[in-house]
Parts: structure tokens; sequence; C-alpha cells
């Protein structure tokens, strides 16, 4: 088996250093904080297609990441030194789960029963290197989104041979998974959605969308799957508009077709923000809903308009998110998978590992200051004071749901004076400061 | 009662004129198209707010329209004049439906119960004009985010004073609507969201909202007022993120809380692309989901990034807003409340004028051309022809759910060759061109 | 030679016709409007890359658009038979002028001495269909931002070796362009910008990005290229900050480096729409320095962050970038490129005509719209009376730079009272509909 | 004199403290970093309009901000009541310099005449606080935007009378900035722009907006005022297009009107990111062009499209702010202005405390993380070492600009591969990670 990194050796925690060279600064796998290993708080996850096999091209250019094995010729050959490339780069991290789609992981055949015979081949390789090394599986999905089949959608397209195309594809990538032991299934719909309205019959592709689901839910159920299902919301790109926008439009969507109670959300920061909104706000949507699975830990540049995928370095994101994480109990079955990819000036095999050092530096930092939030209080007894009028009197009538306008009218009809507490919001972002300076 | 716009007579359909001048060039209100008259199609509506209350402030400069009626000195003569203005203004245009908040239209008093008399004494000299000219309510709605007991909200306010104070209004502004005979009643949740996740309590934010819309419902039956609720969503400005972020969100929110049977949507174009949506993208979901209700008729700048609250001149948006009105049967009882201000610039009453006739005679002429567009069926048809293939064989399975994932497989192994039609959305686009063009 | 396109017949002008089928419903290219036909008036280009190179791939998806020539398996080939497609495309659809870059018309060698040949070959055989056909250049260009060298830029590259390839690539696209009888050659710095500024020496690519233009301004005298230097801002995408911003930005750079009377622009509206601009606005600024040369005619999606190259069918932009071509006496050497590229579902050969018709059909119209604007004067004579009090008075004095401080505030102190006319914004808009409907 | 902040005493520097309560955490004034103190590398300034004069009000929301000196009912007593909460909040934050616009501290009278006699009588009071505090003026400004008639603009206002105004206003705006010792002249265009196109000549007014700073840079050194003029960018809001969009465009119009040699600019962070660019961007381009002058700290939420005028408290944002301004020596005559309101629900007198500790706080980390940076010479070494090509051989050539296109394409005729460094992102992300909490 060829070593891939020849020059790299374990990534090890080294407090108190900085400069060049590749080390942890935060990140400690093995330190207990709050009853739990860094490690078992942050689930740490390698995107299979970005790290071994995005080539590093965009729009205007061709591709750049040096990446060895992308030299081999053969694509199954290319797919086996891809695994083991993989398995190096995990244990060298320290990086305990990965996640995959069907066709990252091994080439299209001729024919359907080719590729799928291409899989059980690859698969077959990851399971043994998964057994050797402890690696597991947080997700697997199915791409329907890259192959020219897809133009129009995949659950949601106008053509039904590609709707059941993607349903083969689809219980195929259930049963590896399952065979992986992976621990969720994850649903992104990247062609779900519409570049034009003047030639979407939108209910109908909806209601399509809504079956393909249950049926997944029925096949899981049927083979004894036993993972969760997530969906991962984006608003747009590459279609104009992607139906499960956001988490309230996704959640709307499977309320609408009684599939809420079989889903959670795998929520992606960059996502979150070409939509209109935080991380954080997406988490707590999904968390306050039972419905926070699993979380794609990247960034993206607010000031560009597009999916930049960047490993997430910024300390104030990955503080908030894993204070929402932190409030749901810690990740069940999800994880922080890195669905990160260095930008394409960062091109060589070092800056891989460079780029997860930065982001698992990052969420490391983010836990510890998470971490001293919840313990002192501060924050939440702040909201607490703020909204104490409803544990008492009206309040708390509101809050038992008795009273109705009548009676509230009665009271505001003899209210003095309203007085309301500050905000104190100026205050509060520099008390967070603090925490991220302080932990 | 005082002539408030004395050089401006009755405005007139003048076809085939152009240049300056008031007269409608595109809106003839007794033209019979498509088996009603466009005044009945269009249902225009007057926003007493931005036409009688708005100063043409804005946050860097001071009021600068000119309104006589502003000129009085008491509060209540103000408003009084104000009804005078308002219904000579409708006349004058032939607007036959108009909408408020409590607020436009009586001040507050010292307390709550001088605050009542003073809307129970405007509304009584507003029906008596009502029943004079045969105008009639639109909706009707409460004024719940300029007042500063809202500076944390109303029913999502952390103080329990307030959403009591809020319910008292909303009671008092449910009755008027109903005296009046409103026929929708608005609920515009201005305050209702955040500025920072650090001090808000999102879930027990969201649950009294759902308590008060609740009781809003319990109400109207209470008094038998008929009218329909509508939810009208805006992603945020004035707060940072408000909950009815769009139509999904809106939507997400009254099923978690049982309350979608009682809800349809109130959509405003400036607002649907503040969300990063089309107008037509959240006309679309509401009407599929059979909740489109009523449309505020503006338009924003997309390339500014708050709400301008325009009046609507883009022929591409009244045409395929009047499209999506049209294929749900018209409205029933909503109309095109033109929720729009003149820029600052146009200052003058004239300018009132001007901007209501430039907004009607674009939904004119989108009227004109929505109609000949569902009369001539080339786009329906096209969308047809695009998705036949779930009109027979596989599809026509898939559309009657029989399928599952096994033998959708089966009929994917067998599979030759996928052949997709093309969007054909450059023509698509050229053809909606000629209609706007020829109708 | 191959016929590529044998199902489809020159396109003809049908005036009065809709629905389905290839003809042009406004461009009539012989009709004299303004004392030139429209051909004259509008110089309707082909762009080599998207309209004969792209392959119609996303970030998410494969190359998806059925182009015959790109079958062929020698790239030399391929080269060879995309020349013959081009000038059969532009030859049905009687456009006159194509523009390309290097790269697109031939491949690379193993060598820049083979690369080239390559080019020299595939120039003689450009040439040879010019004469056949009467087709000219509109402009030629290198493509510095596509291979891996570019990586951190061509003229701002931090490795001198890449400002030497750069400087050796644009030499010889200049010769080619010479040789081809091109009317003017482009910049678009599609990687001269920064990813990070952390990494970023922003003084010295900025002085070595202004000796680059100089050479090449040099090198054209030196070779007598009397065609016209153009620069084609965009602010962003592939890189986060691209140096040429906007019109404005580039404008300060070409006077900070003493070039701005060597240079005008290539405007191209969806990058004036990601820096925030309107088309208008940017050839405005253009135009009122003396430094519009020529249109990348497309839109973009302004709900969409990314450069979307659409075919440009909105009647607004078209009419009011008509405008401003108009208004600076027409083109003189430039003209309307179709920068644009089928969206990816319309794929087929047949949409590449739909989409150019589409495109040369909203030109036309904006045309005649823009012609009649200006002959009929309504626009500029509001204008005109907007600004009188310039022409006399204070204001002529004002104009003529006479006062100062001192004699102004002795005006002003004298001042009874200050009259501003109204803007009339939404009546000038209500003129532009009846414009565009009726011309 | 009236305590308008009885319970508030003089804010001290408590480190290693957390927690509520009003005491600096990083701010330690006579602190000496880089020889100089604390304080005089901040420059920290208190802008007169949001802190003594702003009301809380929004587009939606009715004054809320507690401020005890806004209930006097005299506007020349509220105005010198003002003055004395101006000094008092000074003092007891350590805030040393002040900015204002004329109309904030003195009201309009019912002439310009007596509208100065207001200033004059402001000016003397506010000149004798100054001498008895220390406290000095940062900048003055005139108010060019609020009253009405500057509806159309001041300098670019269609109306001569209005541009007659408008310079009475600066000569008397000049005068007293003099007068009280400013070290600095601001000129922000918040109505220089347009609404519409449709009724704009943009070269009238930009010429005449040119001649009006010529008279003004002539009417300072006519009465000696030796202070810096700044302009201050924004690219909108109030109107749709601000002339002075960024520094890019600030910079081409100063060149076109050659008045570049007497501007420097003042550079707003939410100015600059609703332009689309980074605070670091814009200060980076005014500074390697000579024309750094001064900051106006704050932030903008870059989800939101509108100034939001937040206190800066992101610690990336005030870190690369003060590498820029040390990397240029140091502020000369600017300093750090706090342009920045407490968010609406922050509304009591203790917040404006708060929100100001919060922002210096945040300055005085990155101070200290900005001092460390450049003493390390970590990212400078980085940089360096990035361009060192242009140190030797062919790149110094470059640099010494001697090659041209013939000398160039012989040695890239020559090359034999090109290798280029990575650009290391990630890594850097990481180290600014590093030093933002280790400093």
């Amino acid at each position: 088996m060829k070593e891939y990194f020849p020059d790299i050796i374990k990534i090890e925690f080294s407090p108190g250093k900085t400069g060049h060279g590749l080390f942890f600064r935060q990140y400690n796998p093995v330190e207990i904080t709050g009853e739990k290993s860094m490690k078992e708080h942050l689930r740490f996850s390698m995107a299979y297609w970005h790290t071994m096999c995005c080539g590093g091209d965009d729009q205007f250019g061709a591709p750049a990441y040096v990446r060895p094995w992308h030299d081999v010729s053969s694509p199954m050959k290319m797919a086996e030194e891809r695994v083991y490339a993989a398995f190096e780069f995990m244990q060298k991290l320290g990086i305990e789960y990965f996640c995959f789609h069907d066709r990252d992981i091994a080439p299209e055949g001729k024919t359907l029963s080719e590729t799928n015979k291409n899989l059980d081949k690859i698969v077959r390789l990851i399971r043994k290197m998964m057994s050797e090394t402890g690696i597991k599986l947080l997700w697997g999905t199915a791409n329907l989104f890259n192959n020219v089949r897809y133009i129009h959608g995949a659950s949601t397209s106008c053509n039904a041979d590609v709707f059941a195309y993607a349903a083969a594809q689809v219980k195929k990538a259930l049963e590896i998974t399952k065979e992986l032991g992976g621990q969720n299934y994850v649903f992104w719909g990247g062609r779900e959605g519409y570049e034009t309205l003047l030639n979407t019959d939108m209910k109908m592709e909806l209601d399509n969308m809504g079956f393909f689901m249950q049926m997944a839910v029925d096949y899981a159920k049927e083979i004894g799957f036993d993972g969760q299902f997530l969906i991962e919301p984006k608003p747009k790109e590459p279609t104009k508009h992607q139906y499960d926008f956001d988490v309230s439009s996704a959640l709307s969507f499977l309320k609408t077709y009684n599939l809420d109670r079989h889903f959670k959300f795998n929520i992606e920061a960059n996502h979150a923000t070409l939509a209109g909104h935080t991380l954080q706000h997406d988490l707590r949507i999904a968390r306050i809903n039972g419905m926070l699975g699993s979380v794609d830990a990247n960034q993206g540049d607010l000031l560009l308009g597009w999916d930049t995928d960047q490993f997430p370095t910024d300390l104030y994101s990955t503080t908030l998110c894993m204070y929402e994480i932190l409030k749901m109990g810690g990740f069940e079955k999800g994880g922080l998978n890195f669905d990160a990819k260095p930008r394409r000036p960062s091109y060589t095999p070092e800056d891989m590992f460079y780029a997860h050092v930065a982001g698992m530096d990052s969420f490391a930092k983010g836990l510890k200051a998470a971490l001293r939030i919840i313990k002192d209080g501060i924050f939440d007894n702040f909201v607490a004071e703020r909204y104490q009028s409803y544990s008492h009197g009206i309040g708390k009538k509101i809050s038992d749901k008795n009273p109705d306008f009548k009676s509230l009218e009665q009271y505001a009809l003899k209210l003095k004076s309203i007085e309301n507490p500050s905000g104190r919001q100026e205050h509060l972002e520099s008390l967070l400061n603090d925490y991220i300076l302080n932990s």
C-alpha cells in the first residue's frame, strides 16, 4: 500500500505553540471537557468528495489540486488508491468519521448493474479499512446532481425515467450505507428545484419529491437500516431555487407530506448564510423543533454570493454552533463534517492538512468557549431574567394558555405603564468576546 | 368638507395617449376581459398608511411630502380631515378598496380606553363615507410595531404586559374591521423576530405567537367575523430576523401550531425579494397550498437591501403576478393593495396620483397579458408536454404512488438510455416578451 | 465541410408572428432606423467561448451541451471543425461579428512555441472564413485565467515567471487580433485580484498590472495595431476581489498609471449588477468620461450572487442600454457581444439559436424604443427643465465656476425660500413603459 | 450643571474581570504598546449625532432612546444641555475626541443668519468645555442631507439655490471647525447621488460637486484652516446610488477634478461592506494611495442590506483595521470615531456606556493583536517570501520596468516549467486566530 503523505506524521496537540508547521493549537482529542473527550464532543468527519475527489477547478479555471492518486489511469484503480489515501489522511489527522456520495467512492460503469458492481467492490475495501482503523461512517448519500440525466432534477425531474433511476440509485446507496454502519443518510437536493417557473409544475414536483422520500423511509425500514434520515437545505446553486431552501422551508415540506417524524436536518453554515441566515439561526430552528441532526462544518464569505465551502475558522461561528449542539445535549448520531475545500491557490497536499487543522482547532476553541458559557450560565441567566414576566401573574397564565382576548383586554385596560428591560446586545457581544478569548 | 385635490379631476382612461398629464393608458375599469371587468379582476386598494399618513421622511431626512391635511394641529381633527382626503383621493382614482392599521386612522390617546374611543369616532366617519361612496374595506390590521412598548416585539415580547396589550389592540382591531365589513384581517409581524440570539428564547416566543393567533381565530369566531385571516411574511427589517420570513417559513409555523386551516397569505413583492425570492415564487408556493389570499402590490429595487416600497411598474412582475392570481381563479376576498409610497423626491400631491396611475396601468397591462397567455395556452401546453411522461407507463404509476424502490430499481436496470427534453428557458422568456408587447 | 445545423435555415424576420419556431419578431437587420440599419446600430457579435466551446458544466454538474464538433478526438481537428460550425452558426443567424480568447480557437501545445503554431494554423482558417463570409472580428483577447499557471493571477501573480508568460501570451494575442482586423482588444482580469489580503501585496500587484498594460499599449503601437484597448470590469468571481471592480474603480486605476487615454471600457451587464450597479449606471459613468467602448450583452439574475451570463431578454435593460449607446452617437468600434450561454437545461443545438434570437429581438426592441425616446425628447426635455436653474442667474455663474463660498453665502443669506421641483420618478417609469410597449 | 449620568463613575480598566458591570477588559489608556500609549494609538472619538442626538427611531418605530436632555422643550436650551451631557459622557469613558455635524450641535433658526447665530453660541460653550476638559475635535462637517431643501442633493442638486445654500453652510462649518481646532473636515455626500437615471444629468452633477469641493479647498486656504479634508464613501442609502460609492470610486472622482492632493479618506466599516468590500480592503486601497485619513469605527450585519451602524465588536475586523493603521505609521490627524448607535432595544443611558466599552475593548484587543503580528513579522515575512521572485532575475527587471513584450516573450519561450507556491490561506487564517487569542 503506497503512502500518499510520506512527509507528514500524525498531527499532535502542541499547546502554546504557534507559527508554521502542522500541529494542533486547540484540539486535544483526549482532553475531557464537560464529561466527554473533545473527540466525542466534536465527532469530526472528512468529506470524501472535497478532500479525496475535488480537482480544485472552478468555473473559470482548470483543476489545480495536486492529488497523487488522481494520476492513476484506470477509474477503478484510482478509486482503490483513493481509499488508501483517505484512510491514511484521516489517521494522520485523527479524524474518526467520514461521509460520501456513492459516486465519490466508485465510478459509474456502462450500465447501472456495472456501476453497482463497482460500488460493491470498493465498499468491501472500505469496510476492510474501517475495520482495521476503527474509522466510522457518519453518513452516506447518493449523488443525484452531477450526471446529465439529472439535468432537470432527480425526484423532481419532468422525466419519469429519471425518477426511477434516482430511486434505484438511492436504494443502492441506502444498502451500502447500512452495510458500512452509516449512522445517518442525507438528502441534499442539489437539482430538486427550478431554473424558471415558466416551465415548471411545482406542485407535481413537490408531490413526487414527497413520495420519493416516503419510499426511502419505507425501504430503510424494510432492510433494517436504523440510521437517521437527514435533509440538508440549500437555497440555490446550482439551481435558481432549491426546494429545501432553509430549515423552515424544508420543515414545511416535511409536514405537508407527513414525513417530519422520519427526518432531522444536516445544516451547513455556507448554505444557511446563502439563505440569509446565520448558521446559529438554522441550528436553533432545527433544535427547538427537535430536528437538529448533524452539521456540515464550513463557512462562506458573506460578501460573495455563491457556495465557497471554506474551512471554518471564524471563532464566533464555531462557538455559537457548539453552543447549540451542547444545548441539545450533544450529537447523538450526527457530527461535524468538513464539507469544505481549500481555496484553489491552496493546492498542495499539505494544504489539505493545514486546512483541516485550522477547522479542527477552530471548533475545539468554540467547544471550550461554549462549554464555559453554559457552565457559567451568564447568557442563560440573562435570558431567563429577560422573560421572567412569564413565570408569574398574567405571564404565567399566558404560558399556560389560559386567557382569551377579552380577559387580556381587561388586564390591559388597567395597566398603568409598561416597563421594558434593555436588550443589552452590545454588552452581550462583548461578553461573548470575553468567553472566546478566555476559555 | 374641504377639497384636498382641487386641481385634479377624476382620472379617465385615454387609450393611445402618452406624455405628461393624469390619465390611464392601460386601465379601463369597465372593460370586460375574461368574463369580469378589469376592476373586478384587479380589486385595487389604497394603503392608508403610505398614502394618507406617511411623511416622506427616511433615516437620513426629515418629512418631505406635501400633504395639506398634515397641517391640522389637533390629532383628532387631522384624523377626520385625513378621512375626507382619503375618500376624495380614492374616488378621483376610481379605487374601490382601502386597507388600514388601527393607528393610521386615529391617534393614540392617553389611555387605551381613550385610544379606543378615538378609533370609534373615526370609524363612524369612515363608515359614513364608505356608505356614501361605495368604497369597501379590503383589510384591517393593528400596528404592533411603532410604539415603544413593542420594542421587543408584541406577541413575542419578553414582557407579558406587552403581550396582553397587543391582545387588547388586536381585539379592538378585529371589532372595527368587522364593523366596517372588512374582507380580511392581516398579521404583519414587524417586530415578531429578534435582533440577536444571544438574548432570545425563540421557542417561547414562537409558542406565544402561536397562542396569540389562536386567540385571534377564536375571538373572530365569537364575534362572527367571517373575513379571511392573512399572514404577511417579511424576512427582516426592522428586526434582524422576522419569524414569518417567507411563505414557506410562515407555513411551517402555521402547521406547527395547527393554524394552517385558518390562514392564507398576503404576499408583498418587496418582502418576497428581500427573502431572496421572486414575487411569483411566493405566490406560487401559496397557491399550490391553497393559501394565496391577497397581494401587497409594490416593488423593490433588487440592488438595494431594504424595503423601498416602490410603486409597481415592472411589467414582468405584474404579468406573472396576475398569471398566478388568474390560475387560482381570481381573487375571492383579496385584492391588489398598493403598499407603496412615492420616492421621497416625488413629494407633491400630484405624485400620489401619478404613482397610483403608474401602478394601476402596470397591473392592467399585466392582467391583459396574463389573460392572453392563459387563453392561448402556449405556456401551459409547454408545461403539460414537458411532464407528459407522468401520464402513462412508469410515470403514471409514480403519480399514483404505486411503485416502491425495488420495482423502480427493476425498471431502471432495464433502461437503455434516458432522453431529456430541453427546458427552452430563453425561448420562453422571448415568448413572454411577445405577450407583454402584444396583449 | 460538414453542415453542423442541417435542420436550421437562415433565421428570417417575421413581424407579427409569435409561438414556437425560429424567426425574428423584432430584429429586421436591414430596416433603417435613425439613419442607420438595425444591424449597423447593433453590431451583434458571437462569443466564441460560450457558444462554440462551453460544455454546459457547472460546479455541481457534468458537461451537458450537445455540440457535435466536441466529439472530434484530436484537439486541432476539433478546433478546425469548431471554426466551420461557428461560421455556419453566425451566417444562419445573420451575426456579422465575433470575439474570442486565444485559447478558445486553438488548443495549448506542449510548449509555448507549439501553442503559437496551433494558433497560427487556426488563424489562417478563420481568416479564410472571414474573407468568404464577410464576418468580422469585434475583439480578441488572451485567456489568462484558466490554466493552472495563473492560479495567483497573471500580471498580478506573485511569480515573475507567470508575469513573463502572460506577457508573451498577450503579445501573440495582439498579433493575431491585428492579423484578423480586430477592432478592439479586451483585458478582463479574471484572476487579477486576491483571495485574501493576509497574503497579498496589493501595491506591488497593481504596479505590475499597470506596467503590463503600458507594455501592451507600447507593443500595439510598435506593430501598428490601431484597435481600441478595452477594460472589462468585474467585481469578483473567480477571485474574491478583482481589481477592475467596476468602471469607476478601473478608471481610478487607469488614471493612477496614466493609462486612461489609451483605454475605453467593455461593459458587461452581469458584471455591473454583481458590483451593485445597473448596466445603465456603468454605461453612463463610462459615457460621460468619453470611455464607453463596447458592451457584453447578457443579463444576470439579481437574486443570485454569481455570474449567470444569461441571454438578455429584459426589455428595460436593453432599452436603457441602447439609450446610452445612442446618446454617445452609436458604436464606433464596439458592438453588442453576446457573452451569454443558454441555461444548462437548454442544452440542445436548437437552444443556441433560440437564445440568440431572444437576445437579438430584445435588443432590436430596445433600439426602437430608445430611438423614439430620443426623437420625442420627452425624457431629455424633462431633464433639461429640471436643471434649468443652472442656465441663468446664480446657477449660470456656478456653471461658469465664477462664485466662491463668500459670494454664495451672500446669495444664500438673502434667499427667501427654496422651491424644489418633483423628481416624478413614478411617472417617468410609466412613460418608459409606454415607450417600450408602443415603439 | 446637571449631572446626566449620576449612577456612573469613570470607567476603569479591570483586567481579568468579566461579567456584568461597566469596566474595560482590554483597554488600558495609559499602557504603552509599540512606543505609544493605547489612547494615542486609538484616538477614540464620540459621534455627536448618534450618541447625543439620535432618538432610536427606525422606519417602523418611534423614538425609543431614553436621553434625559431630550426632554428640554426649548431647542437652544436642549442644545446647551446636550453639550454638558456630551462632555460628562466623554470624560466618564475617557474619550478624548469628538466629531459633529453643524446641525447636531445647534438647531436651525428661521433664517440662515439666525441658524449661524445659534451655532456661534453653542460653539462658544463647546470651546469652553473643551478647554476645561482637554477634549479635542477630531472633525467637523455639515449636515447637507436631512433638511427638505436637500431632497435632490446639495452640491449635486438640480436647483442652483440649493447649491448656494449648501456652500454657505459648508463655509460656516469650516469656520467653526477651525475655531474649535478641528483636525479634519469631512464630506459625506449623503444625497450626492441619484434615485433614477431617468431624470438625472450625472455629468453636470459631478462637475458641480467637483467645483464645490474646490471652493471648499480654496476657502480653507483663505482662512488658514490646516485640517485634513476627508471624503467618506458610501455606496447607497439614503439614495439609490451615492457618487462616492467606495474609496476607488471617490479616488476616480478626485483625480478627474484634480482634487486628489487635497483629500484623504474617512472610511466607515459598514459603508465598505455595503459596497461589497471588507473594511480592510478599503483601508488598504486608501493606504497604498497615501490617502488613509481616519476611520468611522462601527460594523454592519452582512446579512442585512442597510446601514445598521452597530458598535464594533468583531475582533477580526478590529485587528485587521489596526494592522492597516499601524502599517501606515499610525494615525496622524485621524482617529477611531464611533459612528455607531446601540441597537434600538438597547435604549437606556447605560447602554451608551456598555456599547462604547464594547467598542473600545474590541479595538484595544485588535491593537494588541496587530502590534504583535507586525512585531513577529510572520505575515509580512510570508508575503515577502511569496513575492521574492521579483527581487532578482527577470522579476527584478520587471520591478524596474525594463523589459518589453518582446524580451518577455523570449524569456517565456525558454521557460521549462512554472512552479507556484501555495497561498496557504487556511493556515494564515488559523495563525490570525492565534494572534487574536494570544495577544
